[in-house]
């Protein structure tokens, strides 16, 4: 397809129209919802009315066309710029434009993904929708190389991005921008809506760096112009696109509030409404009718011939995909999967099995396991932050089992670099674009990367988060390095499943768990340190992961339950030998999924975990909080209270009480 | 203070073997823990040399002493190069040096701050360091123009940072730089240990961009040298001392692992041991002892001579300090007081009282007791990112009651601008350097500045993060403004208290509690939402806020007891109200610190929540998670499970079940 298609370019008057009905729709909605952030919309109405009048591409009758240009509102505030927009896409009716903000609506506050129809990336946390429009030009990139044919370019869209001055702050920005320019992204125009006000006052107040000369430092193709200048605009994009191997930064210069008398200009205008009298006077000065969410006949007629030709454009895309279907049965079947989101039939046969002679670390079986469903599953694609020798995650044989580089996209282990944030929102954007993402860093780190996480879990992607290096078993790297309430902090978000498997065969089923799971991100926790490999004749089917939890080992008359996850059930087992040699019977439930668990049926719960069986232990070694609902009033927690310490695993162990006999004496001293 | 003082430099011949002699102390270290960095140390060596021989200022008694250049070594794994320095300067004994990464030994695998005399960050998670190394350089630029006179330079010293391409990478630095950028701050002078070896191997794999360029862009002053050429590594330093209007990067090109004749300039010598046939091989190649440990007697000697003169630099600044203190006498009480860590006498008496009539918001309240607190602790300064007007953290009257900006540094407000992440650690760099910080956002977005938060209470820092916008009362902003997860995530880090307030008159004890509370941070979640002051001559006193959870509302017979934080304590109230009108005899107990009230005298908490009385509901507008242990077996919990909606507030409540007749009805459907 050609950068620029062959529609109908509005005249000056009609896209000046076009520009103040979006200002107005805008302004309306916020007016009418009694809050939101006129400010943006305004300011950037000319730039969407260029961008969708002469750029854009999609299909009015799906909004999810796998070949749509992507466009992402990173200043997710300014949804009423974007809600208008897919009006005259015809996604959203003019119903739903003045339902703004109100509960159940399409139109929410911000831009919710799958919520809202034509919504490519939830947005609003800033400058996270700008990092997954990277993972979403990255995509496109990686799909392209592997999937275009010179008879049939089946894919081939442009990732834009309209981008404010708070996303230009968040250093999540500048990582995601340094990623895009290293790798020459040259699909990706950002569109940064520069007015020079924040919610404090003037920009310079806290940001007088010259953004311009840092993109270009970036390796980024950056220009500047008037962001009102229709012809300025619709030239930027047209020379962004020119440009294909560079990402693109076109600064456009703008007014908030443009059109708003007396608060143009202003903080004011940000976020809340004009109020009544600004908004009346707005209208009167160019003598638009008074009526709210007015649309002129002539842009109405505009953009229905305009849906005619998207919709055109969608029918030539499928007559294309059709012929590349027949042409190229096998590559063909591929991407058809991937459009669809399905694995290939079967890829659970893939998982590998470990014998007890496997000693390794999880994060070492991880990557067993990992490259044994990626030689199935060809959507699987992601990388570490900097850690691949130590996270294990890169895939060496098989299918795309390159690295990805400037210019070269067919492979699918990526080098992210030390940029955590970006990492988990570029993984997002993979994964909006039908990929199977995965990506890792040491489990402290997920700290510097907890927003994608969110995001992951509010879009219902399946993000698997890789994490090593999962406890105070890290040793001597200190307490800097050393998990103890990240656990918990992940199990918080709602959505997240986080598995922390305790052996090369729970590896194995978390990872199948985490493929087959389509609608939501998995963290998988997994140790530095070597573990056994159990013996699966002796101890309870490793399918357990699957449910969350499950019986590793029993016997009759169990009056104590240890229940534990990862590395530290073999410390329960270690210490549940003891006891047996004391005489007492016990039980042992691991417990790599909590939540997941917590989801199965009170019948499958109670059988593991029966409510008479109240002299409950469990072993994390990390803080007690989320496990106190299974130990009831009387268990006890063996675990960490407080940050680790610096020194070899084995002193840490005994320091912190994390050894068997140790646990033995806690057990016997609480008179379990 | 001249930027460069009179010390003895040391002949290039032995400057050269002090070098030597980092590299083998630090490879040394790594051999003998048989784990740890030797790379950064062995290629950071001459760097290291220069700094300390001709720059660094200290106190060899007095590893604590206020006016001290800063070295904060944000490339933290690289903490030999740095225990090497603090050996030499007279903090560390041989004998610590050769307890690298060894349990409770003072020479952990990270620099902490506090375990290791000499250690001004603790540092590992990448660009932290650096960006708290801008709050200490913002620190001392506030209190010279505060404190100094014509006639008494009292504070005015360096700061200097030691970073590596990991920390270029991370987007915190690129937040922290472009900050410190914009406010000029000169006396701060960052090496960048340019190696072009990150884990993955070369940096090219994943980091292109031009970072000399950046920073010009982001306003700094840049020099390009080669990292192992003495005399440029001082002229660089030198010139970046006279630029004062700009902070400077002198970008180091540097040989990781320089000396070890098979690894240098390879992955591989990063992040394990050289093992002893290299490190053999190292010293062979230079005629460098073969033992363990050695320091040559010439570098003995040059650096027993050169605490000598640090010595008397200290006690050069006592005189001044002294002569100050009695020229000045308000001032220099002042700052006496603040290098003392002390509060004014009787701070307490400003905490306001509020009555019933003061319906608010808790920010709203939060921003008057801040600014009560504020007119009698001069140390106290803060700022938002970029959300001052909502998160209501300027101080307007009084001393400082000024913004901070670039060249003027006498305030007490600072513009942190949209950078969450570097705002948490330049708070905490201000607290290093003896301020009392604060800093805000909306609750959701603590998830861009957690790291910042583990750091504090590692380091036992008493930074006060000010959450607004605390739940899902945020209204129409929707799911990705509403906080549902983040006290459960914000508790389960160790050390930090979080405290809910709910009215007023809580707010102004929970801003109490964090100010005398001097070894840990403190978070403040308050709401968005307007609340009533509660009259507190039928409840409770707000004092007991200082225990995390008191009794609010009692009567003889209760039978159940609601549970409450923050905004939900109403809820509770209305909700008693309707069940006291069936009959139901009742406890209400605030509990705005769930883990200050787990820290109290069993006694005491069984004062609050009496183990008979098991029928307990808690209602807090969040998860569960942290709450089991107080709700006990049958408890009932009232909050949320799964993200919010966008919508105005009270249809929120509705549909999420938080109103008084939802929660009666789910109460008695408990059969509670």
């Amino acid at each position: 397809m050609s950068p620029t298609h062959e529609m109908t370019v509005p005249s000056p008057e009609l896209a000046g129209k076009i520009a103040n009905t979006i200002r107005f729709l805008s302004a309306d909605g916020v007016q009418a919802a009694k809050s939101g952030h006129p400010g943006m919309p305004m300011g950037c109405a000319d730039i969407a009315t260029v961008l969708w009048t002469r750029f854009v591409r999609l299909d009015p009758a799906d909004p999810m066309w796998f070949n749509r240009d992507r466009v992402v509102l990173s200043a997710g505030h300014g949804s009423m710029l974007l809600y208008s927009m897919l009006h005259f896409c015809g996604f959203l009716t003019k119903a739903d434009l003045q339902q703004f903000r109100q509960f159940a609506s399409r139109t929410p506050g911000h831009p919710e993904y799958g919520d809202v129809p034509g919504v490519d990336v939830t947005a609003g946390p800033l400058a996270a929708g700008f990092a997954s429009a990277v993972g979403m030009a990255l995509a496109e990139a990686m799909l392209a190389e592997r999937y275009n044919t010179d008879a049939h370019k089946v894919v081939d869209h442009y990732t834009y991005v309209i981008m404010g001055d708070g996303c230009q702050m968040e250093g999540l920005s500048n990582e995601a921008a340094s990623l895009a320019g290293h790798l020459k992204l040259g699909k990706l125009i950002a569109l940064y809506d520069d007015n020079e006000i924040s919610i404090e006052g003037s920009t310079d107040l806290a940001f007088t760096e010259n953004v311009n000369a840092r993109y270009e430092a970036l390796g980024w193709h950056v220009q500047d112009i008037d962001g009102h200048d229709h012809e300025a605009i619709a030239a930027a994009i047209q020379a962004a696109q020119a440009v294909t191997d560079k990402p693109s930064l076109i600064v456009a210069h703008t007014t908030i509030g443009r059109g708003a008398p007396t608060l143009a200009g202003s903080a004011k205008v940000h976020g809340e409404p004009l109020g009544e009298a600004e908004l009346t006077a707005a209208k009167a000065a160019i003598g638009w009718p008074a009526e709210s969410f007015h649309v002129p006949a002539d842009v109405e007629t505009l953009f229905a011939g305009r849906r005619k030709q998207w919709a055109a454009m969608r029918k030539a895309w499928d007559r294309t995909f059709g012929a590349y279907l027949a042409a190229e049965a096998e590559r063909g079947a591929e991407l058809a999967r991937l459009i669809a989101g399905r694995l290939p039939d079967g890829w659970e046969q893939a998982r590998p099995t470990f014998t007890p002679a496997d000693t390794m670390a999880t994060r070492a079986s991880g990557g067993k396991v990992l490259n044994a469903f990626a030689a199935v599953v060809d959507s699987l694609a992601g990388g570490s932050a900097d850690l691949e020798p130590s996270n294990k995650t890169l895939v060496t044989k098989g299918k795309y089992a390159t690295w990805i580089a400037p210019g070269r996209y067919a492979g699918r282990n990526i080098h992210f670099g030390v940029r955590e944030h970006a990492m988990g929102h570029v993984a997002n954007g993979l994964a909006l674009h039908g990929l199977r993402p995965y990506c890792a860093t040491f489990m402290v780190f997920h700290d510097y990367m907890r927003p994608a996480l969110r995001l992951a879990a509010l879009m219902h992607l399946p993000t698997v988060f890789i994490y090593t290096h999962d406890s105070i078993f890290v040793g001597e790297d200190g307490p800097t390095h050393q998990p103890i309430e990240h656990h918990a902090a992940i199990r918080a978000i709602p959505r997240i499943e986080l598995l922390r498997p305790c052996d090369a065969n729970e590896v194995a089923y978390a990872w199948q768990h985490a493929l087959a799971r389509a609608d939501g991100p998995t963290c998988l926790s997994l140790t530095r340190q070597n573990l056994p490999t159990l013996d699966r004749t002796k101890y309870g089917a490793a399918e357990g992961v699957l449910k969350g939890g499950y019986i590793l080992d029993d016997e009759a008359g169990a009056d104590l339950v240890l229940i534990a996850s990862g590395s530290e059930v073999h410390l329960a087992i270690d210490a549940a030998a003891l006891l047996r040699k004391k005489g007492r019977k016990l039980r042992i439930v691991s417990m790599p999924g909590l939540k997941l668990f917590a989801a199965q049926p009170k019948a499958y719960r109670d059988t593991v975990l029966p409510p008479a069986l109240t002299r409950r232990v469990v072993l994390e070694a990390g803080i007690v909080q989320g496990w106190e609902g299974l130990l009831g009033g009387e268990g006890l927690f063996i675990g960490l209270d407080d940050f680790g310490a610096s020194g070899p695993m084995a002193v840490l162990a005994e320091q912190f009480g994390l050894t068997a006999p140790k646990v033995v004496q806690r057990i016997e001293k609480a008179g379990l």
